[in-house]
């Protein structure tokens, strides 16, 4: 039986999500707590890998179960056996040409950027510091130049394994809630680096050091050795993949 | 010169506020830092102890600087100062007779409970979990019988060292906010775990496990031993105090 889980986890303790021989992952300690509850290996499939410190609201999983157990037992079995910083938050049985990758339509990203004078004490896992005041305005009109269907390169980390560069931007938006300018964008899927390095060029942006003609500039040059430097792991949250509403799941991640 | 400090801190690793001769304490850290700027002792007063494991948002202290410095050289040079966990968020001078704990006319707490079938991985440090569902508008109503001027020794911890148990609630407010509960309660003072010894009693009016006028009936009762208990301290932060706007301090400490 396949099964599909939303997952939660504070990234900050971990290596990333990928699992690895040596080094504490997100997927390393799901992979431990399920196989203790199925008494037997269980590898998992996720929506998308995260870097080390990046945090994850809703990331969803598929594995093939190798055990019967009732959905709350994989639920509540495997958060009891997963450190504090990790939680699974629904568990449900899904169809089995489901995967949790290729079925995604979408994936969301936030970037949480505290600006203000001083550095955070409270939530500082959870954001990146500005202390030049930002002008949310019109890092969100530069931000609307990524809308679409491009060749994203100018925002894509050297590292990058992809096929090729283009990703469809669904939506991007900026705004500010208080000391905080959240940055959100959805795409069909992202390049390595590339949230972080979005925001690293909206940034100059919002400080007025850039025009806001700028990041359309940047994008259509598609050359990352000109565009902003890749902002912090801390500030950004993978909020979740987005499925077809047929696949029957939880309406945080169906369309 | 008599100068104010706004302080924020993450409690989750600390002793509490109160210097204490071992261990790690807010205040300590604060006197700290401030002894470095000054390069000779610096105490400070504050506006409200905070237990272990509590947060301030805008603790308020006091001190009497013992040498000439710019505002900025106290704020900044504090904050480089301090742990990661802890930033001063505004320096200003005030008038002689400024007392940040004398001063205040109130103090206002927040208690945040997640409210779902798992427990938090994000904001796990700043939550408390509770599985049943709750009913804040139930919750809500409860909390209205403590406005006012009562006897809260109900909700009195034995260790409290208060001379007398009045106190007067201004406000007290129950909401949700998507799986968050949050508890707000501004009063002239709290004894010592008055909010949380209050939340553990709304809990099981929330749950539907006591009638809403039970809070009431505790309150009227003066009897700590019937109450509900203490909630855990990583909910709670403490807001602020508020003082008069002639002392002409930051609004989110004006009244």
């Amino acid at each position: 039986m396949r099964i599909a889980l939303g997952i939660e986890y504070d990234g900050t303790d971990f290596l990333g999500w990928q699992r690895l021989t040596h080094g504490s992952t997100v997927q390393g300690a799901l992979e431990q707590a399920l196989s203790k509850v199925a008494a037997q290996p269980v590898e998992v499939t996720c929506a998308g890998r995260t870097d080390a410190g990046v945090h994850g609201r809703c990331q969803v999983v598929h594995f093939d179960a190798p055990v019967e157990r009732e959905m709350r037992g994989w639920l509540l079995g495997a958060t009891s056996n997963l450190p504090h910083s990790v939680a699974v938050l629904w568990a449900q049985p899904v169809a089995e040409d489901f995967h949790a990758r290729f079925s995604a339509r979408s994936r969301r990203y936030r970037y949480t950027v505290l600006n203000r004078q001083v550095r955070a004490a409270l939530d500082a896992r959870y954001v990146t510091w500005e202390r030049l005041p930002l002008d949310a305005a019109r890092m969100h009109a530069a931000a609307q130049a990524l809308v679409g269907e491009h060749d994203f390169s100018a925002f894509r980390a050297t590292s990058c394994q992809a096929a090729h560069p283009r990703r469809c931007v669904l939506a991007a938006g900026v705004r500010r809630e208080g000391e905080q300018v959240i940055v959100e964008i959805e795409a069909n899927a992202f390049l390595h680096h590339m949230v972080r390095n979005i925001v690293g060029s909206l940034l100059p942006v919002g400080r007025g050091e850039q025009p806001v003609e700028w990041v359309a500039e940047l994008l259509a040059g598609r050359n990352r050795e000109v565009a902003g430097p890749t902002a912090p792991s801390s500030g950004l949250t993978f909020l979740g993949p987005r499925y077809e509403a047929h696949w029957g799941l939880p309406a945080e991640v169906s369309q």
